[in-house]
Formats: C-alpha cells, structure tokens, sequence
C-alpha cells in the first residue's frame, strides 16, 4: 500500500511539475531544459507525498494539494542543482544522473536554480489554483521560511562551513533541522495550513514531520555508509571523503541507527494521540529508516 | 524635488532592508553579512522609487509600499550577486566596491543570492504587514512573474548565450525587456496593486514603465562607452570588452541617444492620459537619461 501510494503521488507531482514548465514559453530552450533536468531527475519525492499523504489523513482533495506538492519539489530541486555547483559540494552525480550544471552548464545551472526557486511561488500564487488568497499568503510565507536564511540556505550554509571542522552533536542536529528538516516539516505544514486544521492536529503532525526529517538525514548519513555507490546513484563514502560531521561520525554506526529509530518511534507515538487513520504515514515513517536508497 | 524624492525614498528602502535582514537570526553570520553586504551596496534604488512615487501619485500611503519597496529590491539585489559570479558575468565591482563573491566566497554569493530571493516572497507574505490577503497574493504572483523564467531570469540567460554573437535589434530589445524592464515594469505594477487602481490607470502607467525601463537599458549602455570607469563604479567599456550586443553598437551612438530620448517622450504622453500630478515621475522619466550613474 505505501509503495501503491509512494508510486501515485510521485507520479501525480511529476506530472504537475512537467505540464507548468512545459507551459513556459519557448524564449530560453537551453534554460527550459535544464530546469526540466533539474526538475524531473527522479528522485524518492518526499516532500510531495507529505504534502498529499497528510492531506489525504485530513479528506483534502489532491487537487487542492497539486500546487503545493510541486512548489515545494520545485525548491528542493533548485537546492539541489546549486548544492551540487563547484563551488559547493561539487557533485557531477545525482541519481545515477549528470548534475545540471554538467549536462549544461554552470551558468545554466545558477539561473535554472534560481528560476525554479522562482516558479514555486509563482505557482502558489497562482490566481487559478483552488486554494483561498488567505490559505495562499500562509503557505508561501511558510515555505518561504522553511527555504530562506533561517531554513534550509541557512543549514546548507552551517553545512559547507562546518566542513573540515569538528561540530558537537547539537551544532549537527540544528545543521539537519534547517538543512533537510525544515523543508520537510514545511510540506507537512503546507497540507495542515490546505486542510485549516486545528491546533492539536497541527501540534501532533508537525511533531511527526521534525521527527520523521531528522530521521530522514541520520539515514541519509547510515546509507552513505552501508550502501552500494549503485544504490545511491553517487559514489559511496562520500560524506566521508568530503570530510563532513556526520550521525555515525559522532554515535557510531549503531548509534546512529539506534537515533533513527527512536526518532521514528516518536513520530508514531505523536500520530497515537489523533483520531485518524494514519496507517500510510505511519508505514512511510517507518520506510524512512529501512529504505536502500 | 526629484534629487530630495529620491534620497528620501532610497533612505525608506534601505532602511526597511536593513531591519528586514538585522531582525533574522544569527545562525550563520557570514551568510547575512554578505546579504547584507549585497542588498546595501548603494544603488540608485530606482525600483523602490518607482513603488513610492506611483503608490503616493495614486494616494497610497508608503508604509503600505515599504513591503513591496524591500522586496522588489532584495530581488534585483540577489540578480546583482548572481550575475556577478565568475560563471556569469564574472564583475569583481560594482558601485565601486568588491562583489559579494569577492568580499566572501563563491558558495556563500550563491547562498546569499538565494536567500535574498527567499527574502523577497517572505517580506509581502508576511502576516503584520498591512495589505490584504489579494494584494499580498497579486503582488507576489507578478513579482514572481517578472523575476523568474519569463522574466529576469530568462532575460540573463538570453544575455548570457548572446554574448559573442550578433543579435539583430529586435532580440536586443526582447532580451532587455526581460532582463531589466520587467521588474521596472513590475515595481509600477506592484504600486498599482497596492492602490486597486482601474484599467486605465493600469494601462497608462504600464506604458509609463514599459518605456522608461527600455530608455533605462539604452541609457545603461550609453553610459557603459561616454561615462568613465570612475562614475560607472566599474570599468569603463566592460560592455564592448565582454562582448556582448548593445544599442550603441546596433544603432550608432547618437541612434541609440536618439532611441533613449524617443522612449521617454512616449512615457511622458502616456502620462498626459492621467488626471494626476505626475510631475516627480515626469522629472523621474527625464533622469533615466541623463543620469551619468
């Protein structure tokens, strides 16, 4: 059931996301391309099944969670692109795929980045989408600062200056909270802020997304690790090579792994306390840190 | 009256960008530095002008514009560090200081770039300032419009793939509405929002704009061949140097001082059509191309 709905609402935001920059007009072919590159290179989209699994739990209709689902994929995706930049982490591979600044050009990657990071608000104010002006302002001010300084440029920045350097535990989890985290919490947020949900129920499913995405990176650091470079579709240990503070680095391996499953526990326990069936995001919480890729 | 409009605008504008960046957290001190550094480089701030002087022409009191005043500018701010890059246009100064990359480092220009682009969408989404729900969503939709693929960002990977070749005039001239007129185009537009103006209102100052952003450009590369590298705060002639297409090299020097003069006169009779006292933004008009800076 969670691979049916892994599978659909992957399909179902990358269909949104081709059909809005297909509509872009034809002034900047090799711009167009590289966005679509950057966009489309596949990828596990968990942002979009947060958006539109816990707005399914809250009986949202997926057409009121299209534009939010591809807005946020659209700001992962320029992070992406301009994470992977020489002068960043420098990575040739996403994927088992060329990054866009190899398939284009540097220059063509900086401006798709900077374009999709574009279209994802213009997509969310969009005046034909199905969400009220006021649901709108809200989820572009949170997706604005789950993505900003004081959320993932700020982590990806902690990131490049923490590397080479010895960081303490709680310096690495706040670098993973604005880094991976806040984005992920943001998708949550965007289905609680469709579905006009009520305190309780925004408390309890934020608490779940803070744990799920934090579990999300301490896997993340487990499977440069323990998995093949074909699995990761880049080259294994390169965290390690990068020289960069990472959960197993600082728990050992089986601490970490211990660490992702606390965490894990602790987003189920925070789904116990609502009255819903919540048994696809418990199983998608519990995939988090048994996936292979 | 013009010179005093201006600076007391400019004034507005930096100082709501410096309490917009000083208010964020100090998570990562070097990242809002070169923020800061970026969007307070000096600058004409002729965006924010054009939003205070079209807001007060039509009655808009400015602390209902300081929103869209900082975040027009803290787009144009973030293309400034982007394009800058080595990638890029490759500029170590502008306004007679080091470029962001120059004055940090390559990933944190990118980072700072990105995060002022963030910035932008935050500041009119935010939830305190004064506009309406579908004024906040208005104004976000078209500066997003104007800044992304169809606009800006198109217009700079134009200019980009231009360079080193022969573009014919009326190329230049979609390639210059795109890179520059579209967010002049879309500072009025943001005035008129904020206003409720009607259709006519709409349709005359958007000429005004349209006109005076297109005379901005020539202007611009006028000033590139007759202004020294002193005014210019850059080096004199980098246009020709880098290869690229420009009015004078198109139209001669006295046919693009010609083509300058000629767009101003249709932004002034635009302005006829208006029962307003549209004398600043006349003067406004007139300056774009005399200005020696």
């Amino acid at each position: 059931m969670l691979t049916e709905a892994i599978n659909q609402y992957r399909a179902r935001v990358d269909n949104q996301l081709e059909s809005y920059i297909d509509a872009l007009e034809d002034i900047e072919p090799k711009l167009k391309a590289a966005m679509k590159h950057g966009a489309l290179l596949g990828g596990k989209r968990i942002r979009p099944f947060l958006v539109y699994a816990i707005g399914d739990l809250l009986s949202v209709a997926p057409q009121k969670l299209d534009s939010a689902a591809a807005a946020i994929e659209c700001i992962h995706a320029y992070s992406l692109i301009h994470d992977d930049l020489p002068a960043m982490d420098d990575d040739n591979l996403r994927r088992g795929q060329p990054t866009v600044h190899i398939a284009y050009d540097e220059a063509t990657a900086i401006l798709a980045g900077d374009a999709l990071q574009t279209l994802a608000f213009e997509i969310i104010s969009d005046p034909s989408n199905t969400l009220n002006p006021q649901q709108q302002i809200a989820m572009i001010n949170a997706l604005a600062k789950a993505s900003g300084y004081n959320g993932m440029c700020g982590g990806q920045s902690m990131d490049l200056n923490a590397t080479n350097q010895q960081i303490d535990y709680e310096t690495l989890v706040k670098l993973h909270q604005l880094k991976t985290g806040a984005l992920i919490r943001c998708a949550v947020e965007l289905a609680l802020i469709a579905a006009d949900a009520d305190d309780n129920t925004k408390q309890h499913l934020l608490t779940y997304a803070e744990s799920v995405g934090l579990a999300f990176q301490v896997q993340d650091d487990v499977l440069d690790i323990t998995a093949s470079t074909e699995e990761l579709g880049k080259p294994q240990g390169s965290d390690c090579e990068a020289n960069k503070s990472t959960y197993p680095k600082l728990l050992g391996l089986s601490g970490a792994q211990d660490k992702a499953k606390a965490l894990i526990e602790q987003a189920l326990s925070a789904l116990t306390n609502l009255p819903y069936n919540s048994q696809l995001i418990a199983d998608f919480a519990r995939y988090i840190i048994t996936r292979r890729v």
